[in-house]
């Protein structure tokens, strides 16, 4: 239980100087407490969410005075004159006053990159158990989050079975596909899925804005010759991209891309995104990759497009490397779960005849699945506890 | 009918020179011209996806010869030696050699930012002729698109009616909330919403990521005193900051804030996301606002914090102002749609004594509106042909 050692008025007020007894120590602006105060005037008590706006806060708020209380600090704030306090572990667990997180391409420290030489069984957990106990589950979320894709086995041979691998965890995200569709061999195709081809590993629907963040894809037959699925890490790929040219990465980061279907004529998807996305700090929070459905690439400069396509193609030939695929034969009641804005699918391809093949597949959205897992973890501190 | 009056082989090959006879100029590489090709061995006659991957082009992919043909242009490619025909007004739709879009702040030119001066009459319909009419429907989604907003009146005073809104363009985003969740007051509200308290203009559940991107509130009762709704356009809420402050905007944008929602034990929503993003082009995408529901905000170095509580502060002037509201009062039947990327919503206060009001809620998402507009949009091309 780490506690505040030591504090001081900083800044004629505007701000505090903090030294907990852990050996950190870090300032706070008098403004940012008093917006984040945790009374009950400025935090509903009975759901948390914050009573007041920033304009309820006087513009020239200061402390008047801090002092140590109850392991924390009480402040007291000029001009409303209210005294608030402020616990040691929420001000360290909210400490912003350090250099910020640096590099140009960075990869989340929450995220274990991977490649062919994971070992499938670790993320492969048995349906029945995950369904009944909550801990299963917990560890089971957790792969999804650490590596974007995990498996279940043993599930039931059901028609609409994967719904209720998403009842585990959230929500359906209906498209114009369905709340789930038919993955296996069609007369004709509204999709290229629909066909016994074998499919490059690429994310589903970069043409729709919002991209569902998972995918589910559930096995009701597979006994056809061929037809193995296969998992690609799509920050691996981008990470290896990176290293061997960081300016072609960059390219596929700093340009829109352009994805489109137009499958049949009631509906009409479009979508202007980057392959590799990037957030403002250099950290890569999205990859897209379909070959199939992507349009005409018209955001890239005259003189860059060279260089964008050879990255591109580059990228693909990391894809396409057997050495980032991990392969499995899905069995019926086998399903595997991927994070769609980061691990790529794809199937080797199989013969339309002699034996079937046929998956239900169905997306649905990573903040149901965190919250999830959140309340989870919680529960298991609450128990150790 | 724009056609091709002029082609060369430029730079050996590796790229073409076109001249249409509207004056334009375009060059295109070898490379991207074969990568699009139209051909039915490059792209599915059924479906129109890519049958290809990059990785089937040549590298070294050249133009053999290029000569006008039917209005436009046949190339013949080395080394593969076919020969494939573009259209006059694909190449100029695709057309890709021009400067970039510069500018580190711009709105795109198919939005039009609005004030308080708007005119909710231009952008609002019957419940009935929209429902029954698909140019009216498409003249309704077209207002969403352009102004992030639109209404609808005149409809059933039914439980879930909502529903048969969201069924004229796409499909529910279902959430914690449910399908649709009450908007009335509740004993103990899990949300502020739930209460007659008076509400900022804000955007919904910032703390969701994916972030829906429609929300749809539909009038049920309000016979209460007060409880009108309102709505801000946040892109031009956006803009006056940048226009008086550009800096502090793009510290808005440059640093991610974070959102939180714990309402119940079962749910923990938590994203990290900046309240203005920006494209890699400058260009304005969302806007996340939420007092009730903004963390601890801890992605800004100290140094910045000061400048950014700052605009932070402007920016809740600027929303507040009462020049950028619309305001209406909702009757029984009446609805109204926002971009939940781009339009705030509030309302004003209102006794929970003395009359009632009664709201439903449901969100979806922009990607099915956008296809349902663009089938639309077609067929009216189609029928004026």
């Amino acid at each position: 239980m780490t506690g505040v050692i030591g504090v001081e008025r900083y800044e004629d007020g505007n701000a505090v100087k903090i030294a907990w007894d852990n050996g950190r120590t870090a300032r706070f602006h008098a403004i940012w407490l008093r917006d984040n105060a945790l009374d009950d005037q400025t935090r509903s008590p009975a759901n948390g969410q914050r009573l007041i706006t920033l304009q309820d806060v006087p513009q020239d708020t200061r402390i008047a005075d801090v002092r140590l209380a109850g392991g924390g600090i009480d402040v007291s704030f000029h001009p409303e004159g209210r005294t608030m306090h402020f616990p040691a572990g929420w001000l360290l667990d909210n400490a912003y006053d350090r250099l910020p997180a640096t590099g140009s391409f960075r990869i989340s420290p929450d995220k274990d990159v991977w490649d062919g030489s994971l070992d499938a069984a670790e993320v492969t957990d048995d349906f029945g158990e995950v369904s009944r106990q909550p801990q299963r589950l917990r560890k089971w979320l957790a792969h999804v989050r650490r590596f974007g894709f995990a498996r279940l086995c043993g599930g039931p041979v059901e028609n609409g079975a994967l719904l209720d691998v998403v009842k585990l965890f959230g929500f359906v995200r209906e498209t114009n596909y369905g709340k789930w569709f038919e993955v296996r061999t069609e007369i004709n195709p509204s999709n290229l899925a629909y066909t016994g081809l074998g499919l490059q590993a690429h994310t589903d629907n970069p043409y729709r804005d919002p991209t569902p963040t998972l995918q589910i894809l559930y096995c009701l037959e597979n006994s056809a010759e061929g037809g193995d699925s296969l998992v690609i890490d799509g920050f691996c790929a981008a990470q290896r991209l990176y290293q061997e040219d960081p300016g072609g990465c960059m390219l596929l980061a700093n340009y829109c891309a352009r994805f489109e279907y137009r499958g049949t004529g009631d509906v009409h998807l479009f979508s202007r995104q980057p392959m590799l996305e990037l957030s403002l700090n250099g950290e890569l929070t999205a990859v897209r990759f379909n070959n199939r459905s992507t349009a005409p690439i018209t955001d890239v400069p005259y003189d860059d497009m060279p260089a964008y396509y050879a990255a591109y193609r580059r990228l693909g030939e990391i894809i396409d490397d057997p050495a980032m695929a991990v392969k499995f034969k899905a069995e019926p009641g086998d399903c595997f779960i991927v994070d769609n804005t980061r691990v790529l699918h794809g199937r080797t391809g199989y013969a339309s005849t002699g034996g079937s093949r046929w998956l239900q597949g169905c997306y649905a959205d990573m903040d149901g699945l965190l919250s999830t897992l959140s309340v989870l973890e919680q529960q298991t501190i609450d128990d150790a506890a």
